[in-house]
């Protein structure tokens, strides 16, 4: 049934939007004698999706997007000493150990018996290499794809790269925007694993619910199930 | 004679360490009421180097690195204004136009012809695609490999990948760190285009003179020829 499974890392795999989302609390906390919380969340969601385009995914860009949002909010008057605490909620961020979702790691050994695995993720390229070589999966992936954008374009280079055709793929994620609808929209397959934490940057209004090729699960758990059962279709 | 070859590409096909050394010259000079010129190159150079492991290459590690920096030779007291200037620096060199070396696209477009040519280079995803896609050059490679580091393994993993024999693999590039040495000691063939800046984390002590798989050249206008004659041999 399927030549290639992927999977996206953060959120799918293994914890990940909790660490920005404490981050962000610490650092509302830090500016709390200069601005309230909600506009300092505001200020930080501006400021990223600006600088989406030229930073890029992952933590450095983070980094950089929460010391600028620091020095507008207070008017250039933030000193050296605060903006270190700033790189420290990243740099913490960049060590924090890797925490597997339950599931993940049985899933992906006894998917890997069967089929050839694959990760696609956004981010920064090392950040990314070493979660994945520290959450102790990396072996039952034959390869890992670490991209700038998931666009289904970026999904078509990958499938020709690799001579898989979109019907034999199928694609495994938390993000309807960057794992689901660009997967289905090119001819494959696609199972949706919601998160209850979401980067707004990332949420969409419309659900493919009742598109042939569209699962949701509610746990890893339940992914060799139905990958058994789709291929005695 | 060869089944792939690959090229670095910062300082190989563009121009890419003087925007670090400007970028580091107007840095020196926002901090010269700090410390002395001599101090601050010391201290960034210890920082970078420090910072390698967690943050990786590329300009927005370069960024945090000056600003820790700047945090550190000032005790904390620099403002947030002046931190502005600072991240103003890195992102004039995110949005530098890309600078082809003289003979690049000529080189490139011919090689192109006859061999399937790829990109192996270090940094950023995102700036490293952006400047392939702003270089004109794209089209000309078959395939482009960013990495988070230039060893041995990497070549091994990489030339594995695509399938290629290391007796059958030319590499060209700047570096003889990243580029040269580790692909001869995999038993490539590597061609060495020194460049007259070179950052001091690249250099390294020996040469690999008198090695059979080992070339070295003035410029890139004279790579075909290199090729062609080796192909004769």
């Amino acid at each position: 049934m399927f030549d290639l499974i992927a999977f996206d890392a953060d959120d799918t795999l293994w914890h990940h939007e909790r660490l920005y989302v404490r981050a962000q609390d610490k650092f509302q906390k830090l500016l709390s004698s200069y601005a309230d919380g909600a506009m300092v969340v505001q200020s930080m969601y501006e400021k990223e999706t600006r600088n989406l385009e030229l930073y890029g995914y992952g933590i450095k860009s983070f980094a950089l997007s929460m010391i600028e949002t620091a020095i507008g909010l207070t008017r250039g008057e933030i000193r050296g000493a605060e903006i270190q605490q700033i790189i420290g909620f990243a740099r913490e961020m960049l060590t924090s150990p890797v925490q597997l979702f339950e599931h993940a790691e049985e899933t992906v050994c006894e998917l890997a018996k069967s089929y050839a695995l694959m990760v696609i993720t956004k981010g920064d390229l090392l950040d990314q290499q070493s979660k994945l070589s520290r959450s102790g999966l990396g072996d039952y992936f034959q390869s890992v794809e670490i991209v700038s954008e998931k666009a289904q374009r970026t999904y078509e280079v990958l499938l020709a790269k690799h001579g898989i055709e979109p019907q034999r793929f199928l694609m495994v994620g938390n993000s309807l925007k960057s794992d689901i609808l660009p997967v289905l929209a090119l001819g494959g397959h696609a199972v949706y694993i919601p998160y209850h934490l979401t980067w707004a940057h990332e949420t969409v209004d419309s659900q493919p619910v009742g598109h042939d090729d569209y699962y949701e699960l509610e746990h890893l758990g339940q992914l060799p199930l139905l990958i058994e059962r789709l291929s005695c279709r």
